[in-house]
């Protein structure tokens, strides 16, 4: 009845298949994350200022780079559980196999990596869902080559929906392929913002309730949001150095028109950075609030207590007084013994219920 | 009664117009912030060390830089709720479109960037109602160009009236763009004082009070202190590191006469950020008296109800005795057995005294 | 029964052997660790692109590098008791006296070393017994020359065996010296994986744990967790740094096909770093769920002393007053006094126990 | 009667003046701090190798650098509340204006800045009054120039007695200008060290205080205390970065032979920076030690009431029993049972206390 | 009886020497430190790889450095209460008269210094008496000359004699005096090891005892332990970077044979700068170990107190009930009344003892 909101959490991953993976030889290709069975779609995007035509290929054999009419080649891999699909990419584009594994691996922390001919990507989209308050990492890579942009996304869900539709309205049409790859990871970094929003609304009605009447379950909720905190710091900190690299250096793949949209980026990353770091705070203090809220019930609980005896203690006291059963009590034998003894005894009642007002406990 | 000053409390500004934004193409010009209707005010004021010339135009078009018998141009926008202006003296100026969206994300962090023909500063002002104890803060930005000054503000008051007014007062004459680029600043840095101040004093009271008798609401006051210190903390890191730029580097639109200024301004920048450290501090100590004070409070609620009880819980067994029915009880048969008990009652109850006074209970 | 789970623990490695040793020369060569007699044992691989040999030798005389028909040498001593063999490599490999010192001292802090003709290495692998839940270090060192690879392990059991297994088997068969080095270490911080996902297993199952019932094991473990993961952190972050240098360096004996693998194990370190970071902030969160389930249990305590106390005490004092022994007490005669008291005492219970549910205490 | 010694305070200087000052324009000199009316004194003091002459003057108009036998002229200001005198000053030695504004700001963190012809260092000295506990900072400014120093002192005591009466004395005489302002700063650094051992005193009195008996007292003393130690550290750090430039840089007014001392009081800064460090440690652990102290008094309460309750409750249950009105009870008719009751219960209590022993209650 | 370990303590040196000093001019020579009239003994060692000679010489003037057979000399200075031993040492090798007055300070920070013919050390070996628990700081400096070696100690025991002994039995024979200068500081580094080794044992016996029965001298053996750690790291971390310094740089008076050893010695210093870190985080997590430990036992002592208190009240209410003087109560007619009230409060209390079970209070 308090507090029905479902409790945060944090899609689990589990180490396994890195620890799995131990025992083989460096260098196999295995799909590290959840399993599952959803087919891999393969999305192939040719385009140029002019135009763009975009289809489903079943095989990597079907992409021919520098050919047709479009000059910038978008291929989009949806799905990682199928290895073998991804070391054919590897092998068209001659990506080191190393990198081939990075991709493969859900549980990798993002970096940027420069090579010869092109550069490699490897970040953390995320998903909230608001109904399960649940937060979901997905592994999201990128090769940005001279005239090609080959992404990977771990789940089925195509996140670049938006640009495709925008692309085919037909705006967007006069950029090369590292304004695309610029547009892939302004839709990674937005997805941060909205996770930032719901997690900041979450901590506000925490604290609302927390001063209100704190329960367990607040110190579950505040555990939670440190956990999935540590979890955004862990992916927004390599993102932003990644995309710094990307703004300062004269990287030779991204010109200097782009250059200014990843400055952009770039300040969007130092701000969720410090927002996550704010919110880490108010979180962090959340859990002292709770704590002396606790503390404050525990203080009320006593008080009544207290109250309670130090009036009636004292009472029983007096009417055992009268019980006892001596030979000579003169009092039990006046007239208006019983009254007096009412009226003494409502007299002190009073008096400490004084007491307790000047001493602010009622 | 105890503490009827309002709470401070910060406007919150959501992150909803960023990720409304996240849909939109990247160069969108919208206003992101706190929607209002108020118009749209253009100042444009033209000096020289000889005069000074100053009128309310309606649109950018007026305004003809290089031209006229004033050498340097001060555009003031006030308002940022019509996104066409902006873009308006965006092309008029030749300004780089992101840099016109970070004008109107009243969001942004704070920055400064060097173009090849200006720079461009984008800042936080900060507005303390002590009436409400709420803290405000308004995005600025200027763009200081050869012989040109910008500066916008996102809500319809202007914070550079004392500056117009002192121009119009014939101060200031000798001077440049650049002092004038300083001058704005100077007023940015100065509402940061004001709001420390406020912020200071109320730390001190909050103290005493705390120290008297604490409350739940002075949790939450401290509780939004951080938050408050947080923002704070958030607006005049960058602000350093930009004034730090503007006194070190070999900056061409800066004379090393203003240089001079600006080092000033940085002195002023690092002791706010010092106080706000400190400020920082204190607060998260103000949280540890706030415990310690119910701690205390419960181990003085706990004392009474101690000696309350232990004195009363005694008694009690002692007149329940004498409440028995034993057919043979010799001391009830007593002459003055009634009064020899109530003798035993007092001397016990003066012993138990002096042994809680010489505890050091009472 | 609420927590039969053996306490994590680290085995202690006391410093009694580098106090022993305090009063010795300098580079007096002693094993300082945990002593036993198990025999020390050296196995001998030599291998090509082709084939693979591998023997276990008695004396390092027996070792002849740069003879038959492998290029490539790798020894492997397991067992460091016996300071005379590790004595006897160092000269015949013509190694520095205080490097063997390092060998010998299990208690040393991980680090690399590049001569001129040879790096060392000395690292940590650790062990982690789930049954006894044990953490237990093992000092293991390297030395990677031009065309072989010493390697010395602290305790009898080949950590190695996966290797050779491998190496028979034909894989790995087109490599150099260098790549060897890389696998060694890479089953070095493998080792890490496998400790790490035990803890993190180990604080969310305490989590669940401490929520429910908190008992002071809980905080043993806590404490012993704590202890765990600065000792991880203590050997990470120079395993780290080591192959940090490894990646970036112009490290002669490295080839640069070799150097991408470091690469990719120096990310695998960045990442385990992390994870204990992450591990150490939710661990330290733990105490503050154990603090406050405790308060709450104490608080539970509490109220039911509390409502036990505030029905029973009025009513206590209502019995009270009718076993006073006054002449006069008119109630006393009354036909059904009796019963009317039970009545009033049941009005007074249900209403408060009403106030008690009112303010939801029940 | 508990603890009488005077609660350490700092004496607050309130920004007040620097937020008046915000309206007014950049530059102009205002004396912000503490208002007094006391008299400005001019200390003019000329010295070589061999002689020394001192005199009070009543204007800046009667020093005459470079003239006179003695080559080396020191000019000291007692108090700053003539900004007229400082301009006077700045005028004759061609000092910048905002300079001078640093000088009357008592406000201003402490810094060296180097000119072209003068070095300017602006310093906190500490004045702590034992017998009110109070401590108070004083802006002390120096100017070096080539064969002069100026020093600018808030209030009117003059800090330097020391040096004057031993320059007096014939000691000092063969030093230059900048060897004066090396005895000028150590006379500030060594009011560091009173200051410091004041408060190491007096937390190690606090200490045994806290843990005899805890009051809130001491809690506001251990928050003043940490009030007084950022101010410390607020004044240090910059100080000691300051002599750190001076003993590094080939600053060209600074001799060689001088440079060695700057050195010298470098590592007094140093030092004297850990020592706040770990005071500030020592400080906030006690609070931890009031916090427990705290709920050590409340078990010792806790215990009493229990040991009363537990003894005593179950007593007057016994006597309740046999003060009961049944008809049939036979112990009320047996001869002793009066004395057998007694019996009883005495070996309860007995029994009672036994059990509280083992347990380590009594 | 339940802790009878002496406390730990620290030797306090009182800061009254500098502050004493603070009245004199700089570079009076003077002793800062315990005073103690011990008198202060000149060993004068003369070697080479082939023989040694060693006496106690009573003034400086019989040394004479270059003359004799033997090459490398050592003059051992103990006992600091003589600056004018000190002083005439300073005379015949030309040392700089800041350098005399830091070997006398005995408060002053570790360090190292090079000058143009020598290099200084001032470092502080440590000496901690186990059986009063009490540590000891002693100021030990050294001069490593071209072919001498000065070193001074504060106390009369010569912490060298091991040294001594060895060279005495021919071992060392073929080293420099740079060697000699690694050999005394490998001295002082060893002796932080027994230090460590005999606090991290009192940290372990502190955790178990505290888990078992927390009292309040264990929270004062926790604040000691805290301020003997935050010495040791103030002695540790500059005496680490002292010897960094001989490691890294190129300094000419050191060999690069002896480079090698002094590298070692880095990397000890290394480890027991991250064991005291590791101690400090053990000793904190220790504070919440003994604070949660009081918080269990009072959560006892109340379960406690609630269970009598909710068994006997009840009780107590119903042996009122028929202690009430009505003149119509059937029950207490009945001829088994009061039988049937002790089965019913048997009942009744063993009902309670089930729900307190269920309830895992018991």
């Amino acid at each position: 009845m308090v507090n029905v909101r479902p409790h945060l959490s944090i899609r689990r991953k589990t180490h396994r298949g890195i620890s799995q993976k131990s025992g083989l030889p460096p260098g196999s290709l295995i799909h590290i994350g959840q399993e599952n069975d959803s087919p891999v779609t393969i999305t192939y995007v040719r385009y140029d200022q002019e135009g763009f035509e975009h289809q489903k290929v079943d095989s990597v054999k079907e992409i021919q780079i520098g050919e047709g009419k479009y000059p910038v080649h978008w291929i989009n891999v949806d799905g990682l559980n199928k290895p073998e699909i991804i070391e054919e990419v590897g092998e068209k584009f001659g990506l080191h196999h190393l990198m081939l594994e990075d991709i493969l691996n859900t549980d990798h922390i993002p970096k940027v990596e420069e090579f010869q001919d092109y550069i490699f990507f490897t970040l953390k989209a995320l998903h909230f869902n608001q109904i399960d308050m649940e937060l979901d990492t997905e592994q999201v890579s990128f090769v940005l080559g001279r005239n090609y942009v080959l992404s990977f996304q771990e789940r089925p869900e195509n996140v670049y929906e938006g640009i495709l539709k925008r692309m085919a309205e037909g705006k967007y049409k006069n950029r090369e392929a590292d304004f695309l790859a610029y547009r892939l990871m302004d839709v990674i970094v937005d997805s941060y913002y909205d996770v930032l929003e719901a997690l900041e609304e979450n901590i506000d009605i925490s604290e609302e309730e927390v001063f209100k009447s704190p329960i367990p379950e607040h110190l579950k909720n505040i555990q939670s949001m440190k956990r999935i905190l540590l979890v955004l710091r862990k992916s927004i900190f390599p993102l932003r150095e990644a995309i710094n690299q990307m703004q300062k250096r004269d990287v030779s793949l991204i010109s200097n028109d782009t250059v200014q949209y990843f400055k952009d980026l770039y300040d969007h990353t130092v701000h969720i950075y410090e927002e996550i770091e704010n919110a880490r705070d108010i979180n962090a203090g959340l859990k002292d609030v709770y704590l002396s809220s606790l503390s404050n019930k525990m203080n009320k609980v006593m008080q009544v207590l207290t109250i309670i005896s130090t009036i009636f203690i004292p009472l029983s006291f007096v009417v055992g007084v009268y019980g006892m059963n001596f030979d000579h009590m003169p009092e039990l034998h006046w007239k208006y013994g019983y009254y007096y003894i009412w009226i003494g005894m409502f007299v002190m009642t009073v008096g400490q219920l004084a007491i307790f007002r000047w001493k602010k406990w009622l």
